[in-house]
């Protein structure tokens, strides 16, 4: 079996930095959920969370399965990690340059270290999933994400959310989309600016469930942590938010 | 434990009277995995077969997830089963009036009696699936599907494939399409027909899997066969075809 | 994409000879559901059928999950297929030396060319589930299984069912077990000796599903058929029934 | 969609109290993983911690199955929750009298609001998997969940790990089992007492995984929590340790 120790420092140290964002608060529990963008009032500012689309750079729909449904008639709540891993290694693949065929070693792979979830609203089949992604934590070795599970809206009410680019050699469909992001690092976050850039669908709080996931990077061999490699970690960039 | 037996005469008859039907052939399996609509000549007619796109009226967009690539790196040959219940199910739920949410007492639900499929090209995480669907087998109260399984063709390849419009209600990539399929029990055949009608990308041969799946209706209380509900039926002839 | 011919030919080669093995006939569905083992008389000869636990050599136990029961409150008749893979596999392991972590070039993997599977009553979570298999079929690269899908049952009613032994390095109830077989390759099929020799729970036909499944060796680079590893075969040999 | 606010309440209420205790802090990250039972000093506490079985005063043996195994070769990070489901829906059903087939109005349910998970070391197919279970809290309306995944130890390390009694109606490989948990609420917690209670293969720290999972009920109409039926808390007081 292998060293796992300077996994789990890294891994406790994340937690101990960024422990107090993952979960909301209770004041967000209770006041996001049935704001709706188009109600706020002018003069008071309106902060992008986690619970909103706007949150997140970088989209994937993943259409639900009649398998995903358990007995009570809803998403189970263990698939909504499997949405999660799916959302992020289509970006990593299709974005940042991983290959998980690659079968060279000393290549550093990401493990998983930890991962959590909130739910708020349920989702059922055949319900069309949006599937939704921050980087909230860049280190040397280790990644945290964010993600955030939507129904999927019809296109009446989503007709200006940004459509994916065709790129040669992959189907519209098949590809994550990238989108502003309020909380992108470079940007300012106030309300003027949202209201600006954003569609009320993208910021209306409908979320279904958000999570985390740590990925830590290491060597395939020694399972001693490893910088994260050049080009993902270019990639990972592209989504960093202020969290 | 209900009485399955009129269920399995059902089934059993079925299976007389279609089994060849299920079944490629050597033949098939050996001409026409390569072959390319494009290639082939002119005077020789072109016969659409179950691994074609065309053989199919109606097709459901899936998004590959991480978790269905197994060791080996490919789908996990389990889960083509659950993208045959995934399209089924959807079409039922959006085209035919099937409420698996409603719990009246007496309805008629539909049960599966048997599945079986044959595994040609292997898929893989992150691929886009594309699942077809056809009904080879309209009974007095159960219905054999016929299901291909593709991956999907980048929009180079695709660009004339017919998309989905839209509804009220759905956004367009939550929906199945339906489209001309060249078996549909009203049409003629012949390759001219299929040529004039048909895009390349529809009826190139490259499937990944095709399978069969029987589902016999039944009381929800008596578990005894009963006929397929009007609506329902309705739908299920929208997508028969010549086996 | 690797040459798939061979693979297809041998696959259907294996249908033309077996297929109406696969398929209960009406009489078989009609006639052993009720049976019970211990109501037959003496005079009237019992033929074990693939319903039947005293068919399959070989059993595993595996609990169900939560995750397992669909919207209707039963197993989910993908997941099936899963259970067929979970049996096959841990037999291949356990005791016919696969190693599916072995990376060696130019060895021998086995993939699927097809499957199926005939469902007769539900199971739900949290029953425990007891799979079975026997090799009904064993060519020069290919194999079929034959799966049996049983409901595990009570202390009460199967304590004279025999129990695995304990194997150095792994625990009782990792393991499967084998138990002896009516219908093995060298026994005599009277009634008589299934009385002499089965417990009336391996044969009262309470089945919840039969399934098939082939596999075919191919090497791992080229994807041609190649004969089955020694080590498999013998270890094939042991499951063989006369089917 | 049901008002959520109140669950939402209830659930930051208990994260505000919790959140410390369900993630491992740095030091335990970092002493326990290796440490052995057996080799720790007479002089020098033990404290039974998450990782260790003897935390949690019952367990379920699931098999592993070949779909659980992901692409690296090792058990997907998302079907860890699938057996968090699992171990704890079987505790409710076959010990606090769940039925989750009864659809009688005005029940009430248990819906997830949170989970977790931090992965320490890999489980792979086909090994038989230990899900172990504690309440680590205990509200009105609602409960937090302690889980530890484990790879099963062989019949030689574990041969005096307290075994299922039969229960009539249940096969004893069906059901979980109690065991004595060091941690449990009315015991005293010196190392003493763990020495002459616990077996080594209880306390080695060998843990794949640890999680949590909140359980609130609501009722099934109204969506409002409501306090847990007697019947269940009963059960879940069963489980209720020193966390």
């Amino acid at each position: 079996m292998p060293p796992i120790h300077r996994i789990a420092q890294v891994s406790a140290h994340l937690l101990k930095t960024t422990t107090t964002k993952y979960h909301a608060t209770a004041a967000q529990f209770t006041s996001s959920v049935t704001r709706n963008y188009t109600s706020s009032s002018a003069s008071a500012p309106y902060k992008v969370t986690k619970k909103d689309r706007a949150f997140y750079p970088y989209a994937l729909d993943i259409q639900s399965r009649w398998a995903d449904n358990d007995q009570y008639g809803h998403l189970n709540n263990a698939h909504y990690y499997s949405l999660f891993d799916t959302v992020i290694n289509t970006f990593l693949i299709q974005e940042a340059g991983l290959d998980p065929h690659n079968d060279i070693q000393g290549n550093a792979i990401g493990v998983v270290a930890e991962s959590g979830c909130q739910y708020f609203n349920s989702i059922s089949f055949p319900d069309m999933i949006e599937a939704r992604l921050a980087v909230i934590k860049l280190g040397r070795s280790s990644v945290v994400y964010q993600v955030g599970i939507f129904k999927k809206l019809s296109a009446d009410h989503a007709h200006s959310v940004p459509q994916a680019a065709t790129r040669p050699g992959s189907s519209p469909s098949s590809a994550g989309v990238f989108s502003k992001a309020a909380t992108a690092i470079s940007q300012p976050e106030d309300e003027a600016n949202v209201r600006a850039v954003f569609h009320p669908s993208q910021i209306q709080g409908d979320v279904a469930a958000t999570g985390h996931f740590c990925h830590v990077f290491v060597d395939k061999i020694s399972r001693r942590p490893v910088p994260i490699p050049k080009e993902i970690r270019a990639g990972l960039e592209l989504l960093q938010v202020v969290a």
